[in-house]
């Protein structure tokens, strides 16, 4: 609701989201290449009587998952503030050229923050959903939790998920905003009557 | 862009989006029931050397965060078609009483659209990953598959997680269109420049 409110006057409204918009795709760029650098360099060896053993995020799919849509989403947000830098906000706000190619281009950054939003956050959760059993085990399963043998190897990954959380997050908010600029330009002057 | 296209004319495609809202809604229902009811019905018994071994869908915790995310899926979307049939369309489009109501209205559909299709696809990431894990194993993990020992089960759990899926998919269609008729609120009459 505060975002209702945020978004009632016109030309302040417009240059508030294009500055949150900014902020939030400098935020998951930062966060997405912090989580994946976490996640992807996680790995811990320990000897078991004279048996080397190493744990690596590899040994886990999901977790190869959430480095790839962490990786992807940071380097997807620099494009797109290098575009903003570049294309002076035409890219990004869909209104550079007004009429066609501009609501083409907002259908298309649409389109690409949704599917980052919605990408980043099943990563999120089967990434999640991995380790909860990684730390807990499943004993109905016979799965033994991993966390008591390599607690170095669970931190750090603990601590790339949690970043990764919070730049699922920023994906979502992003994701609000490129629908909000999006359908706007649909609108028929709802705001006025 | 086809949607882009389809969205294009005025009271028309109004008209379109509330069939389709309608349609989605149903189809989201019913799939959502249907998913919730087939993992949450799935059980198997089995008997090795005379022990009695039972696999049921509670043994893994993403299943039953999957059962809950979607009979609430179910649920809600029964609510919104009921409120639509006695409402008139107001609850939906926002747009009943033109001006404050209709637009909190409209937030309010909003907020729960997204967060119901963020909350179904997080949940059926986290499942299709335990499922992975569980029909494939984890051997760096020495975590054995089940699904060699639990057969009918296991596919039974398929057939719901494949419904999950879809009715995942009506949601995220759902959330557009809420967006859509959130957001267009806020335009300034941007089509017709």
């Amino acid at each position: 609701m505060a975002m209702a409110l945020a978004l009632g006057g016109g030309q302040d409204a417009e240059r508030k989201v294009k500055v949150a918009e900014v902020a939030l795709r400098a935020l998951l760029c930062g966060l997405g290449a912090l989580a994946a650098a976490l996640v992807a360099t996680d790995t811990q060896t320990r000897t078991f009587f004279s048996l080397q053993k190493k744990a690596s995020y590899t040994d886990m799919k999901a977790m190869v998952f959430l480095v790839d849509a962490a990786a992807v989403a940071a380097g997807y947000s620099l494009l797109q503030l290098a575009a903003r830098c570049c294309g002076g906000g035409a890219m990004s706000s869909g209104r550079g050229d007004g009429g066609g190619r501009g609501r083409a281009l907002s259908w298309c950054v649409f389109s690409c923050d949704q599917a980052l939003a919605y990408v980043l956050l099943a990563a999120v959760a089967a990434a999640l959903q991995a380790s909860v059993v990684a730390k807990r085990g499943q004993p109905e399963l016979q799965w033994m939790g991993i966390c008591a043998l390599y607690g170095a190897f669970c931190r750090q990954a603990g601590a790339g998920l949690a970043t990764a959380v919070v730049a699922g997050l920023a994906a979502v908010l992003l994701a609000f905003l490129s629908a909000f600029n999006l359908f706007r330009l649909y609108g028929s002057g709802g705001t006025k009557s």
